[in-house]
Formats: C-alpha cells, structure tokens, sequence
C-alpha cells in the first residue's frame, strides 16, 4: 500500500533496496527572490539540509536511516517571495513533517534576520509531495 | 592560542559564545566543470553538507556541538576539475580531516557515477584553511 510509511513496514524497506526506488525524500525550498549569489544560496540550502535532517533524526531515527540507505534524496524547489516561504512552514507544521526555517544573520549580502530557506524532512516522499508538489524545482 | 581545538580548550568555547566569531566550519568544494544546473549544485552541496557532518559528528560529537553552537558556519568554494577535486580529498585524509567524496549515480543531467562534489568538516577551521584556503568562493 502506497500510504504506509517506512517505519510501518519493513518489506517495503527491503523492496526499496531491490528496486532502487525512493520512498523517503527531503526538500529544500530557497527564496529566489533575495539577491543572493550561487554560494549563497548553497550555504543556505545546506543550513536547511543539515537542520532538517537532525530534526527529523530526533523525531524518527529509523526513518532517517531509511533515506540515506536509499540514497538521501534531496530535491531543490524555488519560491518568489517570504509569504510563500511562510505559507510552505505552516502547511508543513499542518501536517507534521520536520522543518526548519533557516533565518539569516545577514553577514553577508542580505539584511540581518532575513528568512532565506526552508529544509523539509526527510519524510515519506507521498507525505511531503502533500505540501511541496506543485512547487517549481530550481 | 588560536591552533588549539575546541576539545583541547573548553574556556575557548564560552569565547567563542561571546564574541560571536567562529572557530570551527564546514566547506563545500563544488565541480564548477560540470554542466549543473543550479538547482544540481544545490542538492549535490547538501549531500557533502550532510555526509561530512556525519562523518565529523561520529568522530567528534563535542566539537560537532561546538559548530553547530556557534552557528554552524559554511562555505562554499568551486574547482574546475576531477583532479583538483580528488587532490583536495587526498590533502583532508593526510591531514586527518572528516571528509565526504559526493560521488552523482547520474540520474539527471551528468554521467553515473561522477564525483562532483566534497564536504570537508566541520573541524576547526584554522586546519580545514590549511587545505582550502586557497580555493576561490562560489
């Protein structure tokens, strides 16, 4: 059954394997509306990785080792403006995924305090599909 | 003295939380060589951030905490070659660096099995400068 998470079911686990399918991803939202360069964006994208993931480990440490034996998907998505960025979190909070809002000391190129990014899960692909699948990738 | 590490210097550490600066980091080396999309070199970045945070935190829980304390600081330079990617890797193993080679299984974009990408750290950064000093920022 498609819905069941990892944790529910470990032949899934073992199908995984075989196939080389991916049933646990994480996403990283960036706002391409800030000015920032490449570097930028990567060392934020990277922030949110690391932090959602820890977050994530906390919550399930067995589902988190589920997704680096697959692999750790990871898929970057854009969003336009703060509004989304915020709109993104409290749907993901709605739904109880793991997340962290990256906020930015402003040391470089941006205003101190500025929110750049969001990291989601990992969590089960069908789950964070719910709050990221109509977002454009980068 | 500033080339003892956190774990040799616990009063460094209360430094470090009042001054703000930082004494530890983490650097994302990417393949600029390659024709990745930025949305590409984003993700690949986030597979080095969080294997080499893995492999820094198993080694050195402590000074793992110290960095992420401190917030985490990361930095992302670029090289323009295989070579100079694997040369740097080899540099972190001499030196005893926690290193993580991001080896792409080429689902999209490039070629199976492409080293594309290094995630050195976090360690202290007066020895992750010895390797990386040199390299330009993305």
């Amino acid at each position: 059954m498609k819905t069941r998470t990892i944790r529910q079911n470990q032949a899934a686990v073992r199908g995984v394997r075989l196939t080389g399918n991916f049933t646990m991803k994480q996403v990283l939202v960036i706002r391409k509306d800030l000015k920032m360069g490449i570097g930028k964006m990567i060392v934020q994208s990277c922030h949110a990785s690391i932090e959602a993931s820890e977050e994530s480990k906390k919550r399930d440490p067995r589902s988190w080792g589920v997704w680096r034996e697959e692999g750790a998907k990871k898929v970057a998505v854009k969003v336009q403006s703060l509004e989304e960025l915020l709109d993104i979190e409290k749907k993901c909070r709605n739904y109880h995924l793991p997340v962290a809002l990256i906020v930015d000391r402003g040391l470089t190129q941006i205003p101190p305090n500025t929110p750049t990014a969001l990291g989601i899960g990992p969590a089960a692909e069908i789950d964070v599909d719910k709050v990221t699948g109509r977002l454009k990738l980068l």
